[in-house]
């Protein structure tokens, strides 16, 4: 008999596999009939970093908010393809050199590292654009002014008010452009990594043209989970397994940074934590047994290992 | 008695204008009220590379070609500062060490040269994200159907298959990525410079939902300008001064290009240039003498001298 946690994995795996089947055919050659292969470094490179792997954890998001109010599947697939794409192209810029200089994503070379700068650079140029391309499309939704609602909220969210903007205040408290600026972390993760996990979570409620208290409702839970994930980030990075995570640990307190750790210190970590968890279940409330998947969502981002 | 020529002059610079003050309303810091001067960097490096200066073809074809259709100008202007964004941002990533490293832009410091790399690349990620933000916006149009159109074909013109494709062939033809790869240059320059510029003769016939025959004239207007404008700078780019260009000339030779003039020699991008026009004033014949403004754009696009 499945438990609720084998029944949560099962339901993720299923979405990053659909996800990578999407973004594998919103990125074949075909896209481009009349280009023929010419600007094929720029798709392999698109391809390398935005296909195999990850737990797609933004799209699921949108896949099981969108599940709430009967949203169809592939609708919600295509949106959240558009969000992954905005994901991966924020990951190839913030490796590149000039902003982290890092060599290795997941256990491979970062994309810069595999190619070179340029294409780099233009590879997350393509995916941002392409996000924008996609989440217009008609498939989404028949009624017009969901898909722009979506269209501009995805902006909204990536933009300077949004994650550009959180990884400006992140550089800028880093001592990056001379002396260390004072960081409000929870600002500044609610920018940078916050207002991606966020779109998923209210991408069911626009999609699904929900009353405005079950889209308040998704936005309190998706400001909770955000919250709670870079919280988890914070504590891996002290706490956490280096070879589970595939990345180093102990990074942030190289940097000097201000995290949810240095500011909250460990146990206030995670009591804060336990705190945004219930106020994630409490938002979910309002949707009954239809919550579940989102409940166990926030457990699952605010518990992980890796 | 103002001439045809000081009237079209009047408009170019009355258009610059307004663009610019929407383009300074756009990116001023009361767009980020929560936010207050917390991103300031990345808002000053935004303003710095999109305000001040430069002649607003993009912007002026916008409002031109909606001009034709009786499309309200604010409009216009709105979806001529998105555009906009979209150029400024690309004029950034290009600029960078590790594309054309160029220090100098209308003879100011190129923005990585005048901040830093990380911030040129956020500000461009920011002005491209921005663009979507603006593109989308209620007061552009008020059936969301036409507002989607605009921000697809916005989306198509900046991406894979347009700019940014483009400027990956580009780098490949100088033989950034190894051996010189073979160069179509009109194909490429269609993708690279013409995408963009088509975008600008089109919105107007989607902002005015013109009838099938009037977008299709428009459409072939664009190609014809697209490709006279890329010629009329290779030709520059030969000929030209670099005083009056605000930029060193002979730059192509220097990187070996292949470009229209290599190509076709320049007696023969002359006559291309001059084929071109010709085929721009008979797709705008459709319009009669409401195609006057836009037919003036053309001629002026092809023999400027900077």
């Amino acid at each position: 008999m499945p438990t609720a946690a084998t029944d949560f994995a099962e339901r993720l795996d299923r979405c990053a596999e659909d996800t990578e089947a999407v973004l594998a055919r919103l990125l074949s050659d075909t896209l481009l009939p009349e280009e023929i292969a010419r600007p094929r470094r720029l798709m392999d490179a698109m391809r390398y970093s935005s296909l195999g792997g990850g737990k797609r954890l933004r799209p699921f998001l949108v896949v099981e908010s969108s599940a709430v109010f009967d949203v169809p599947r592939e609708a919600a697939l295509l949106a959240g393809a558009a969000l992954e794409c905005i994901h991966c192209y924020s990951l190839i810029h913030d490796d590149l050199p000039a902003m982290d200089n890092s060599d290795l994503r997941r256990g491979r070379p970062t994309l810069h590292k595999k190619t070179d700068d340029a294409t780099a650079i233009l590879a997350g140029d393509g995916l941002l654009t392409l996000a924008f391309d996609i989440i217009t499309r008609d498939e989404l939704h028949k009624d017009a002014n969901v898909r722009l609602l979506l269209t501009r909220a995805l902006a909204r969210a990536a933009g300077i008010g949004g994650m550009v903007g959180g990884q400006m205040l992140d550089l800028a408290g880093e001592g990056r452009f001379g002396d260390r600026e004072p960081v409000d972390v929870a600002r500044l993760q609610q920018m940078k990594t916050g207002a991606l996990l966020r779109f998923g979570c209210i991408a069911g409620a626009i999609l699904g043209q929900s009353p405005q208290r079950q889209y308040q409702a998704l936005d309190d839970y998706g400001r909770a989970l955000g919250e709670a994930f870079q919280i988890a980030d914070d504590l891996l990075d002290v706490e956490g397994d280096a070879a589970a995570l595939g990345k180093q640990t102990g990074q942030d307190a190289a940097l000097g940074k201000t995290t949810f750790v240095t500011q909250l210190g460990i146990d206030g970590a995670r009591q804060r934590v336990r705190d945004l968890l219930a106020r994630a279940d409490s938002a979910l409330s309002i949707f009954g047994p239809k919550g579940d998947v989102l409940r166990a969502a926030a457990h699952f981002v605010a518990e992980r290992k890796h």
